[in-house]
C-alpha cells in the first residue's frame, strides 16, 4: 500500500515512523508549504518531495494521510475522496461545526476508509481499559471522569490560531467520552485563565472542567490545565455498578527512591509524543487494516463530528453560563 | 473536663470512647430516647443514664456531646449555650438553612466553644494534604477534585429522612472545598437515580457531581455515589501551580498477590467508622483543646451553615437545571 | 481475668493499654525495679504497685504479663508456672538457649496457658499474608524473604546487653520464617558492622544476611539493618508455584505529591510501637481467648526455643564462616 | 558503519531490528548454520547471505555482531579480532571459565572495540538506579537485592546445553552485581529444583539463592527462579547508608480495577524480549558510540569474565556445601 504524506511538521514526522514500521505501507512522497521540512523528512526516508496535485493525481498512491494544518484538513479530505485514496487525517476535521458537517456528507459516500487520527482511543491502557468495560467487567457505567493536563502551555502565537481550548485540547477528552459512554443529552462548562495571563487575553482559557449528562442518568466530568508542572498528566477513571476501572499514569521509569523525605517515584512521561507513541504506530496499523482488509475504521469522520459539537456546546455554555442541550441536528449521527 | 452524651447510637458510641481516651476529660452522663440504647452505653462506661434536662441543669457538667438525631441539633445547640455548656454537636446543624442560621447567631453570642463534627478535616492523610497546601508546596491552589462513594446505599427509610444526598452525604465533601478553597461564587448539580430506584422514589438522588466556580477561576469538583462495591472511596486531589497533591485510600492492608490474574492488593477499609477512626478521636482532642486551652475552635457553626448553603444550592441547581450564585447572604460569614 | 504487670518500661506501658482495652481483663497491679517508673504505670491506671512475691503469692491473680528486662524472663515464667498463673512473656526467653530449654520442659508441664510475644505473628498485614499462603492461594511455598531495617541504631550500652544482633533483632525474623514455613536443615550467616563502628568494637553486627535451607529444597532469606534512614522496614516476600504474595510496608499516610522532582509519598511509620501498635493488642487479645476459652496458644515457649536455636546457629556460622545444620536436639519440637 | 550478523535466531532477529533502527549502521548481511533462518531474515531486511568466511574477508564490514549459539561466541570473538572487525557478542562469552580468559587475553590486544551483550545494564530502570547511586542519592552502599525469575522454564533439552542456571541465567544478575558494586570477596550458594523434577534429573537447579560477602562489609543477595507464574521479575533494591533505591517491575499497563475483590492491576510484561526491548536498543547505540566515536565499550569481555568467575564459584559453592572466595586469579581484571 502506497502512502503519501501530507504535512513534515513534528507529527507528520511521527506518522512517517509509522508508516514505515508497517511492512504493509511503502512511503512513496511527502509536501508541506514549509520546502525545507518536507525536503528534510523526503531525505530521511529516501522519498520524493512533490506537490499536492501530483500526489493526489498519481493513481498508484493509494492513501494519503494529511498531519498538515488544521485549516487544510477539510479540503484535503474532500480532495482525498475525489480522488479515489482511501484518508487518514489528524483531528480535527476544521475547526467549524457547520463546515465539518458538509465534509461528513461527502465522507459518507466515500468507497475508501476515511479515519480520523484520535490517538487516544489506541493507546494500550485506555484500550485495555474499554476492553475491561465492554467486557461488563464493572457492570453498567454511572460515572466517568478524564484528566488531562498539557505539562505546560503552547506559545500565545498557537494558542491564537488553535480555535480554543475546547477544540484544540479538550476535543480528545471529548472524544474518549464519546468512544466509552457515547453522545450526552447535556453540556456545562467551567473555565477560567489561571495558568498565562497572556492566553487570557487572546481570549482563550487555560483551565477547565466540563460536566456531560447523559439521557439516562450517567455523568461523565474533564478535567484540562495547560499547566501540570509534574508532566503529562493522562488518566480516565469510571465507575460502574460493580466496581471501578482507572488508567493510571505512564511513568519516565519504575525506580523509587526512599529517603528520610519519604519515597520517591518517577514523573508521567513527559508529552504526547512519549506518552502515545506507541499508540500512533497502533492507530496506522488499524488504518492500514480498514483499507486493506475492509475492517471498520475505528474513529470515523463522524466521530471527529461529535467531539467538535461537544467543544462548540462547551463554548456556548462558558459563554452564556448554563448548560447546553445536545440535540439530533448537532451531532454527526 | 466533665462531658456528658446525648444520643447513645452508632456514633455516639464512637464519641464515647474518644471521650474516655481523652486523659483530661470524664465522661458523667448519657441520654437517649431509647432508653435501652442509653443503659447499654452507661452500664459499658458505668455511667449513669439521666434525662437532658438534668444533665443541662447540672452546673458540674462542662460540655455536652450532640450525636442524637439531625432533627434535635438545633434546639440542643441553643440549650447548651442557654446552659452555659461548651457544645459539640455532630453535622449538620439542621436540614433548614434558615434554622441553622439562628442558631449561628445564637453562637455568636457564646462565651464557650461550639463545634462542629465535620470529621474528614481531622483525618491525618487530608490534614496532611492541607498542611502541604497551606505550605505552598504546590503553589496556588487551581482545581480541588473531591471523590467520596459510600460502599453501599442506605434503607429507603433513612434516605426519606435525610434531607437528601447533598445535605446528607456531599455536605462533608462541600465543607472540605470551603475548607481548602473558601466559599465559591456558583454552584452547579448533576445528579439521577443509578443505584437504586427506590431512591428516586423517594425523591432522592444517589449519583452526583457537582462543580463548584469560584470568583478568581479555581474550580473545585465533588462527586457522589452511595454506591462503590469496592469499598469506601475517599479521596482528594488538587492541582496547584507548582504541582498536584493527592490523599489516596486506606486499604484494609498491604498484602498484595501477583498470579496469572495480575497483581491483587486490598479495597479501601469499609466505611466511615474504620476509614475515620482516628479522626474521630482528634477531633474531640481539638475540642477538648478549645474548652480547656481557648485555642480556636476549628469547624464552627459558621462553617456548618456555609456547607448548608452549598447544599441548598445545589437542590436548586439540580431542580432548576442551571447554577446557582452564592451570594453574601446565603453564607455563614 | 485479673491481670499483673511485671515491667513498667515502654513495652510494659504499650501491654497495659492492651490489657486495659480489652473488656475481659482487669489490670490489677505492676511492678518494677525502677519504682517511679511502677508508680508512674500505677497512678496512670489507678493500680497499686506490689512487689514480684506479693503478685506471685496473689491467688486472685490468674495471669502475669512479663515485660522486664530480659534477664528475668526464664525465672519469672518459671515462678509464674509455679504460683499457677497463666504467663504471658515479652521475648526472648533468654539469651542462653540451654536455659531457654529448661523453661521450655517446665512449660511442657504447665496447666496454664504460655505465651511468648511474638508480635509480628499478630499484625493484621502479616497475618493476612500467612493466612492467604496457608490457604494455598499462591500454591506450593518455594523462596521467602523477610526484610526488617530499624530506622537507627539503639546506644551501644544497649547492645552490649542485648545479646547481639542475631538474639536481639533477627529473632523475630527467624520466628517469622519458622511460622510460615517451620523449621529450616542449614542456617548461613553473612554480616558485618557498617552503620555505627561502636557496634563493631562491642562485637557485634549491624547489617546481616541470613539464608535458611529447608530439607524439602525451599529457601529463605533475611535480611536485618540498624538503620534505614527512610523509616523502620518491614516486609515479607513469598514466592511459591502458583504466585507471589508479599506484606508492604505501612505508611505514615496516603498522601502523594507530584511536582518537577517526581511524586512524593510517605515514609513507613517509625518503629514498631506504631507500625505493631494494633498487633499488640491482637496478640494480647489472643492470650485471653487461651487463657478463658481454652484456644491453642499461637506462638509458644518451643516457638521461642526455635527461633533462639536459629539465632546461635547463626551466630556460629558467622563465627565459622560455614553453614551449621540444625539437628533435632537443637529445637523447641 | 557496515554490519553483519552472526546468528538469525530469535536474539538475532532483535539485534537486527536495533541495527537498522540506528542511522549510523547499515546491515548488510547475515548468516546461519540453519539456511532457511537466514534467509527469512535477510529476505526482511533486503540484505545478502553469506558464508562466514566471506563476512570476515570482506574489509567493507566494519563489524561483526555474534548472536549465534554459545559454543560459537569465543571462535568467533577471535576470529573477528583477527579479521580486524568490532565485535559485539551476546553473552556468555562461553560457558568454560579458562577459555574465557582465553579470549580475554586476545581482547586485551584487540584495536577495534569488543563489546559483550549484558543487555541489563542498558534498562533504563536500572541505569536510572545506578546513577542515583552513583550520584551519591542514598550515601555508601550497604546491601543490594536483586530478583530475577522468569515466567516459566526453558524446555529441558535447552537445560541440558545451557550450562546451568548459575552461567546461564544468573549469569545477568552477577553482572549486575559487579556493575553496582564491583566483584565479591566471597560466593555461597543454595539452589534446590522445585519448579521441574526433569530439571533436577538433568543435573539442574531452577531455584536459587546467592550471597555475595564483600571484603568491606557490603552484602549482595540473587534469588533466581525458573518460574514465576505472574510474569517476568526482575527488581533490584539497593540499601545505602542515606536511603535506599529499588528498581520496580515494567507492568503490562497502568489499568486497575476495583471490585469487591480488591484492586487488580497488570502484571510484569511477559519476558525478556518485551521487558528490555528498549535496553536491547540503547545497548547497540552504546557499541556503536565506542566503534565511530571511541567512547569506553560500557560492558567489556573482562566484564564477562568476572560474571563467569562468580558462576562457576556459585557451582563449587553448591556442589560442596561451603563459602567459595573468589581469588584475583580467578577474575576477568
Amino acid at each position: 500500500m502506497k502512502v503519501a504524506l501530507f504535512g513534515a511538521g513534528r507529527i507528520g514526522t511521527v506518522h512517517a515512523a509509522s508508516i514505515r514500521l508497517d511492512p504493509r505501507c511503502e512511503l512513496v512522497a511527502v509536501t508541506d508549504v514549509v520546502a525545507e521540512a518536507a525536503e528534510a523528512l523526503a531525505a530521511q526516508h529516501a522519498i520524493a518531495v512533490k506537490n499536492p496535485e501530483e500526489i493526489l493525481g498519481d493513481r498508484s498512491i493509494d492513501a494519503i494521510l494529511i498531519a498538515s494544518s488544521t485549516n487544510t484538513h477539510a479540503d484535503l479530505i474532500e480532495k482525498g475522496v475525489a480522488a479515489g485514496k482511501a484518508v487518514f487525517c489528524e483531528k480535527p476535521i476544521d475547526l467549524d461545526l457547520a463546515r465539518a458537517r458538509t465534509v461528513q456528507a461527502i465522507a459518507a459516500k466515500a468507497d475508501k476508509p476515511i479515519m480520523l487520527g484520535f490517538n487516544r482511543r489506541f493507546d494500550p491502557n485506555f484500550s485495555a481499559l474499554k476492553a475491561a468495560f465492554s467486557g461488563g467487567e464493572i457492570g453498567k457505567g454511572e460515572m466517568l471522569a478524564v484528566t488531562s493536563y498539557d505539562p505546560g502551555p503552547p506559545p500565545v502565537s498557537y494558542i491564537k490560531v488553535s480555535g480554543g481550548l475546547f477544540r484544540d485540547m479538550m476535543i480528545h477528552d471529548f472524544d474518549i467520552c464519546a468512544w466509552l459512554f457515547g453522545m450526552p443529552k447535556f453540556v456545562t462548562a467551567s473555565a477560567s485563565c489561571l495558568v498565562d495571563p497572556e492566553i487570557g487575553e487572546a481570549g482563550d482559557v487555560d483551565t477547565a472542567v466540563v460536566t456531560l449528562d447523559y439521557a439516562d442518568g450517567r455523568i461523565a466530568t474533564i478535567r484540562n490545565s495547560r499547566r501540570a508542572i509534574y508532566g503529562y498528566d493522562q488518566r480516565i477513571e469510571l465507575l460502574g455498578s460493580d466496581g471501578m476501572i482507572e488508567a493510571r499514569n505512564v511513568l519516565e521509569n519504575t525506580v523509587a527512591k526512599s529517603t528520610a523525605a519519604g519515597t520517591v517515584s518517577a514523573k508521567p512521561v513527559l508529552f504526547f509524543l512519549e506518552r502515545y507513541m506507541r499508540a500512533y504506530a497502533i492507530e496506522w496499523s488499524a488504518f492500514v487494516d480498514a483499507v486493506l482488509d475492509g475492517k471498520p475504521v475505528p474513529a470515523s469522520v463522524a466521530d471527529g463530528v461529535n467531539a467538535l459539537a461537544l467543544a462548540e456546546a462547551a463554548n456556548i455554555s462558558l459563554k452564556e453560563g448554563r448548560r447546553i442541550e445536545i440535540t439530533a441536528d448537532m451531532t454527526g449521527r
